[in-house]
């Protein structure tokens, strides 16, 4: 493996990705053609109110129907709730599988059934008699902690999960040394992660109690991992099948739903095979979504422009439980509030609040971090407007320096904030069209910093692991828990462990999808594939180039520090001519030597890095590596219709180095595609606890004739922690774009809407309103 | 774990077995049980002769035949053919996965065609049209040799695929010395595996190349890289599901079969999966034997009972292909011939001779060995009878040392044949017995040696590997390319990681039956199991333990050699109260260290062993440890009818050490029981080349009702290289049970039958040419 970046030979080109072919000949099979025709099939009863005490659940009728197999409700559950309460700050549990004493929620699971056949089960739910005693409910988030709302849990005062508050310098003083100071509140909408598959679950026990479990998950090890605490078996008896997911954007990434454990019970009592299916309604209506924030942010600034304090106020509303809610609020504040510039002076106090919203808040891309970035990087616009100061120079004042350690003890080892500012501007002519205003036409920026991979978030670990075995011709299996959830990440592992060894990327055998033969990982989210999972296969095939090289230093009578590979062959670096290929030597270590050459690579962020005297709970610890963008988008305003065409977006991106350059810029594009979403016409939004959108006509996700030009600009920092420098992307990229057109509207037309999605009706409004002054 | 045997919580107990409950619940899949409905059927086009000259074929007609999607024949075949010829001693090809040139024996695949369904299949067959030229066919392994016989192969001379003669020490002089010279003529039959389920083959490609391919097979890692050489695509491609096997004895052991190329290459040219299937008729008609023997036996004896000099001449037919044949004569010379008894002069000339006999002369459950043990054991009833010496007291004088080395450089580490031999003749009343004769009841003593593994067989490896994972709750994975096929192996490799690491068996979840998860091995033949498995089970256990303690010892803040395991608990071996569950280990390992557990175990005959000086091909190189036993039956012969009932076996075997003594008792009962076939009733006759078994009612195999009472007795040895002391019981148990009959047949009625199976017709001809004497 060369040294120089310019004489790689697969890193940091453009690579075919291995699952390309699969995907366009239909040969990927996705859950939904695995289905197997004899299983029985699963509906479950969902609560029709928002909440209501059960007062009785009688399934008689419904289990002497001909044709159903089995009749659940909470009684047959396990007692062990599905809170991942490991990564939360709160040891409660709010999320039983199954509602057991009330339901809070319109869609909540009450009762289920298999039967032989849709229709059956169907039938069998009607028959199924809940006695409720309705109760008051409550859907606004800021009403929900007043006294006297209705409370969803006993025990729980004000309907507040949880409550954090904290101040790193002296916010008070901060205040005071600023010329001006500025508070705005902002909100945003819950996001539904619409992906174009829709949930499945496969379930099936054999008689040594050994479950089968196939299911869309983005981890499936935590999910093994769970699922095997809440159902009391050992966990090597679950197997996980999960190869290939149509989406998954953190939708599937919540671990384990109550609907994948009431398949298993369902299974297990029936004794047969089940599958659970959700339609695109299901999907809609009490699946996930990116949990809403209301933020109040107030800034204090100098009249250079530096800014001298930061603080904020947000409540976000988790539904009736708190799923992964809790760390969102985390993420957001420590990375788009605290990180994104360098503020000596800086508190928060927020709120995760309970409400009957009929949505799960589950794990979204960015995590937080794109509700807090709209509020703060919309409130930056106001700033340099109100300074008479150009956004981009008020944002470069504001930056932290390279290897500079923030008041948490955070360090941006590599930093390429100020590049993707500049190249950004550059790239898009921004000093010249900010300046040149065509009618209803604007430009604005925003600027995101995130993390690559969790740690902090899941205690001190932040693991993948790899296993690599070696075929007697000098083929390879690689083993990783990765599933291809469309990132191209099976690519990234091909090529690093190719480029390490030397050999061809298509010797290189992506073994994936299924826990009977992968190794732990915490899995597919996070920004952390090419950053994580590419350190660990990093390490597992250094380790197998080590073996190689050993055998084959012995077989060209030289030494191992000789010797050099590349393409499949092993050489001597001063006479290439003397050389064995990578076939002949893993032939002969089967054959002549009874070798099997197997390596692992085991990576872990370095411990050292993780200072606990400076982290705090939600705090995520520190990172090794951090990924920075701006984005710049131009936009057109109809001021007749409010509507906003989105003219281009140009995006620039610090990926430390590039594994697979093509897959990085469909990241970049794909990333500001959903913000785009988010920002103009993505809102779960639901009336009196029910969702209203029922399939995509209700609920406007963008296709490739919506999407205008993007502009993807990959800036280097060669990222002394990532595989190859590499660091991850696959969240920052959607962070900004909703603050850059919002930015971008305000300088066409000259209203803030800062009230997510900005739909034509607001900013016509909002002109309306202008008009009036 | 506990260095004494009495204190083992699992080892030498009667362990329930893994697979038990799958098998009795039916959920064990087998292949015929996962033909996918969507695949199309193939079948073969068989010659009708047994030598012709293939002078065109024409597929034109049955290529237009709607329904059929691909027909085949030697052109569209790989070039590589299906020789195993790593492991034969010539380097020569005469096996090609399809007919071209010429057919040698009625059964050889000319054609083949996938359609639709069977019956497309079927008529597509009867379109192809094949132009032969007849040629002059050979039957009898004598007369192949002689000039003029039709030659099946250019520049074959005289059929002779393989032509070997060798002596140690002086064999003229050792004949001298005897007192008594004993001469004699056996001949053996072929013996069908007659394995309950049948061959199948299904495939399936995929647009990247990739083939995945179940198929009944007991080598998959084997036939894994055999298929990637002969299709010449990379070994990690290729996927081999073979999980559960109706039954193996060597019949699934000859790695790849023409019938699986077939399905292959059809597959690939249909461009969909493929099921080739056999029925019961093609499974008698041209699947695989054990290739009859002809053997002629020398014995030099002095009247003092010692042996003084031994020859053998063998001519072994393997029909038209040699598939594992030359390996068959290798074995039964070195362990039958050579090493059960100690002699100082000896010497073999051995042919293996082609012929147009219907038969694939696959691997058998002691890979000649008991051809030549029948010969050997008998002719030594012969001598005792001649000096009047009891039998059990002449095999008794001519027994190696423990820790003797052979001519050969084999070196008897442990030797229970002595234990074997008085034992089986206590429980059995031999020495009264044998004197107080009923009429025409008969007692007969036989004895074995027999190979624990293939080292020298298969160049210098003998490789089992075996990897670890544990869970996050304390259970593990254990992966094996071991399939299940009937022996009980994953049953021992629990029970071995239990013991070796202080868990539960439960906790051990076996992992295997699948070319994608498992790591290389040689596979499940050859009595390598037990102990080649077992060795890697250990390796890879002890590794796993190491781990665990290692982070426990921090738990408990104490040292690693301070600590003990059992039953799922780590406990200070001075103060068992203070411990900590394996289930807590691991936890802390996966989420509070970032550690992921895993292990592997890598296991080789120890290379010190083998003496290239002294091995020769094609003699198996010596092994590391030897399996023993001694058989003695009971029989009466019905004088009138010729028949004879077996009224009791009793089988002694040095087993090393039990694993698992049920499994090992089963063994014995199951190797008894087929050797009984091999004695009495199996034989795969052919007339003229056809093949005359089409059914079970043509070929007598003993169902539970025909079976004798069978007296197992385990003898221990505790072998210093097998795990826990034990060694591979798989093969030896079915040798010695031929000549044990046979010497109880001449004790009853004073008849000696030198031609298997002794049916009642031989033994009626037989007792009328006495009468006549």
């Amino acid at each position: 493996m060369s040294e120089k970046k310019e004489e790689y030979t697969y890193i940091g080109k453009r690579l075919e990705r291995v699952d390309a072919l699969y995907k366009v000949t239909g040969e990927a099979k996705y859950l939904a053609d695995v289905k197997s025709p004899h299983a029985l099939v699963a509906k479950s009863l969902l609560s029709p109110h928002s909440h209501a005490r059960i007062i009785s659940i009688d399934t008689s009728k419904a289990e002497k129907l001909p044709g159903v197999r089995a009749v659940i409700t909470a009684e047959d559950m396990p007692e062990s709730p599905l809170d991942f309460y490991l990564f939360q700050a709160v040891n409660r549990s709010d999320n039983p599988p199954i509602a057991s004493d009330k339901v809070r929620f319109i869609g909540e699971e009450v009762a289920a059934v298999a039967a032989d056949t849709e229709d059956i089960a169907e039938e069998a739910l009607k028959l199924i008699d809940v006695k409720y005693e309705v109760l008051d409910h409550i859907f606004d988030p800021e009403k929900t902690m007043q006294s006297g709302a209705p409370l969803l849990y006993d025990g729980v005062e004000n309907n507040i999960a949880i409550a954090i508050n904290r101040e790193y310098g002296d916010v008070e003083k901060g205040f005071k040394e600023a010329d001006y100071i500025f508070e705005d509140e902002f909100r945003t909408q819950p996001q539904h992660h619409a992906t174009l598959e829709m949930q499945v679950c496969i379930c099936s026990w054999d008689s040594q109690g050994s479950l089968t479990i196939r299911t869309n998950t983005q981890t499936p090890h935590l999910f093994q991992w769970m699922l095997g605490n809440v159902m009391g078996i050992p966990i090597a008896k679950i197997r996980v099948i999960s190869p290939f997911l149509g989406g998954g954007f953190g939708a599937r990434a919540h671990v384990v739903f109550p609907f994948q454990v009431i398949c298993a019970v369902l299974a297990k009592k029936a004794g047969k095979p089940v599958t659970l299916e959700f339609g695109r309604e299901e999907e809609f209506a009490h699946a996930c979504a990116s949990p809403p924030f209301i933020l109040k942010v107030k800034t204090g600034v100098r009249k250079d422009g530096k800014i001298t304090a930061k603080q904020i106020r947000i409540v976000e509303d988790c539904g009736a439980h708190m799923y992964f809610a809790g760390g969102q609020l985390n993420v957001g504040l420590h990375h788009g509030f605290i990180h994104l510039y360098k503020v000596p002076n800086i508190s928060y106090e927020a709120y995760l609040v309970y409400t009957n919203n009929p949505m799960r808040a589950a794990a979204y891309r960015g995590f937080g971090n794109p509700q807090v970035t709209f509020a703060v990087e919309s409130q930056m616009d106001t700033i340099a407007e109100k300074l008479g100061m150009d956004l981009q120079e008020l944002k470069l004042k504001n930056l932290f320096e390279q290897d500079e350690t923030s008041m948490l003890g955070w360090k941006f080892s590599s930093y390429g904030l100020p590049d993707c500012i500049n190249k950004a501007a550059e790239a898009s002519d921004w000093s010249r069209k900010r300046k040149e205003r065509a009618p209803n036409r604007g430009i604005g920026m925003a600027c995101t910093e995130h993390a690559c991979g969790t740690k902090g978030v899941f205690g001190l670990i932040e693991t993948s692991t790899v296993n690599m075995i070696a075929k007697e011709d000098g083929s390879f299996n690689l083993y990783t828990d990765f599933s291809e959830i469309g990132t191209g990440v099976w690519t990234v592992a091909q090529a690093i462990a190719a480029e390490v060894m030397g050999t061809r990327m298509e010797d290189i055998q992506i073994m994936a999808g299924d826990t009977a033969f992968t190794p732990f990982d915490l899995g597919s989210f996070a920004s952390r594939g090419t950053y994580s999972l590419g350190n660990a296969v990093k390490l597992a095939a250094t380790d197998m180039r080590n073996q190689l090289f050993e055998i084959a230093a012995e077989m060209l009578e030289t030494g191992v520090d000789d010797l050099e590979a590349k393409k499949g062959e092993i050489y001597l670096k001063k006479s290439p001519e003397k050389k064995v290929s990578i076939a002949k030597v893993t032939d002969h270590a089967h054959f002549g030597l009874g070798k099997v050459l197997m390596s692992k690579g085991i990576w872990n962020m370095p411990a050292g890095l993780y200072d606990p005297a400076t982290g705090c709970w939600p705090s995520p610890g520190p990172m090794t590596s951090y990924a920075f963008g701006c984005q710049i988008a131009e936009v057109e305003v109809d001021p007749e219709t409010g509507k906003v065409k989105v003219l281009r977006v140009t995006a620039a991106h610090d990926v430390g180095f590039p594994i697979n350059l093509t897959a990085v810029e469909g990241q970049i594009e794909g990333g500001v595609v959903m913000g785009l979403g988010y920002s103009l016409t993505e809102n779960l939004r639901s009336e009196e606890g029910t969702v209203l959108a029922r399939n995509f006509s209700d609920y406007f996700v963008r296709g490739a004739l919506d999407i205008p030009e993007i502009k993807p600009i990959v800036v280097t920092t060669n990222d002394p922690y990532g595989p190859f420098g590499a660091k991850g992307v696959g969240e920052a990229v959607m962070i900004p774009t909703a603050a850059a057109i919002a930015n971008a509207i305000y300088d066409a037309v000259g209203v803030r809407i800062k009230d997510l999605p900005m739909t034509p009706d607001k900013i016509l409004k909002a002109l309306k309103e202008k008009q009036k002054r």
